[in-house]
């Protein structure tokens, strides 16, 4: 039975979410009638990070097993065929071990979150931007983000239904950088608690709109207290973009 | 009576074009009602370029005059709050002089055209690039479009719908270039026929993908025959991106 590992863009705008849900358009759902209408089984994919309602990727990985072998590029071509009117697209598809699991197997994932920062509202970006007509200043942003870089309790970052065992994560990376019109954030870690990513951006911005001082977002941290958080960001502006194995 | 020059970013693949139609949606139809909703008045709009179904714009100028005074700031964010349910955004507002005319007085425009160039189709930018899979060579196109740079009889690119008096145009700048998995293509001139940058484009994608040599589009300029055109590009990577004055 050949394992096949595929990587995918989606516009999370009309989905929701990635997991299947009964009657309800889902990412994962949308892939899975793919395969169906492309070779006649059913099966179930696993996939990097679960995304929540309304988050983009650029870089999702799955993993499908199929009982028939198929070339890759076959697999990826005949998906894209069958998805034509999803905003879901099969990037690339390569053979995986048997031993590699989408979920299981990842050591890292990549977020970016895109802040359209300019008094106009987005027209060619609706629902794929964050819209914050203030200045912001991205440089002090990106100085109250290095306290969260580390091992740290996330317990202030993490939304209350979040049901990892345990709030301790490790982040390798935070990064916030002007671009443009854009404000764009990027976190690196081993794997995220539930929104932490919407509720480190929604307090940095904070921070870049000047109603939080750079300190502060240390002290937030420091709390262990959901309470301490600043606003969590909608999910329009976050994509996760890539997962290392 | 004062006049305010507008700057609109609009995604077109909603709409019927920029220019107003009965029953049907168009850009200009969208701004008009909002402008009727913000201050009660019926008017007629002037813009640097009556885009095609389809073609958007990140730098669109439009002229507007209003019978009552307010202050340009007030005009957009009022036109925007009316915009809402619209994929057509007001960037900028200034009072301008009343001798000048959105249409009338632009000495230049700037188009981007976007394709996407890779194997999986685009996801999150349907309807907002050209996707083609086969990999483009950006230094041939770019070097044939040198050819169609300056004061020339550009009938084999102009639409046999083109109204324009003269095919004679002077194309100031004609630039191709690879930006990470997208080709970009950006021309400049005072005017453009109608379908020019389609066709320049569609054309100089035959180059990119090893159809056409490179001096066959001199060729094809010189055969002044619209029967000399390559394919024409659809409208969904065409972007107005700026008016000159």
């Amino acid at each position: 039975m050949p394992r096949y590992r595929l990587t995918l863009e989606y516009d999370g705008w009309g989905y929701n979410g990635f997991q299947a849900q009964t009657d309800q358009p889902t990412v994962q759902g949308a892939i899975e009638r793919a395969i169906t209408a492309f070779c006649g089984e059913t099966v179930r994919i696993a996939a990097a990070g679960r995304t929540d309602t309304g988050v983009h990727a650029t870089g999702q990985v799955i993993g499908v097993d199929l009982d028939k072998p198929w070339p890759a590029k076959t697999v990826m071509n005949a998906l894209n065929a069958h998805m034509v009117g999803e905003a879901v697209s099969v990037l690339d598809c390569v053979e995986a071990d048997p031993e590699w699991h989408a979920r299981f197997s990842a050591t890292g994932r990549r977020y970016l979150y895109r802040i359209l920062n300019r008094p106009g509202r987005p027209a060619l970006d609706r629902g794929r931007v964050w819209h914050l007509k203030k200045p912001l200043d991205a440089d002090a942003m990106h100085a109250a983000a290095q306290a969260l870089v580390g091992l740290h309790d996330f317990t202030t970052f993490r939304d209350v239904n979040c049901q990892s065992k345990s709030p301790e994560k490790t982040l390798d990376v935070a990064g916030v950088s002007r671009v443009g019109e854009e404000v764009h954030l990027v976190f690196e870690a081993r794997s995220f608690l539930h929104r932490q990513v919407r509720s480190m951006t929604g307090t940095l911005a904070e921070v870049g709109q000047g109603r939080w001082a750079v300190d502060e977002v240390a002290a937030a941290l420091a709390a262990k207290d959901r309470a301490a958080c600043g606003p969590v960001a909608p999910s329009d502006g976050l994509y996760l973009t890539g997962v290392s194995y």
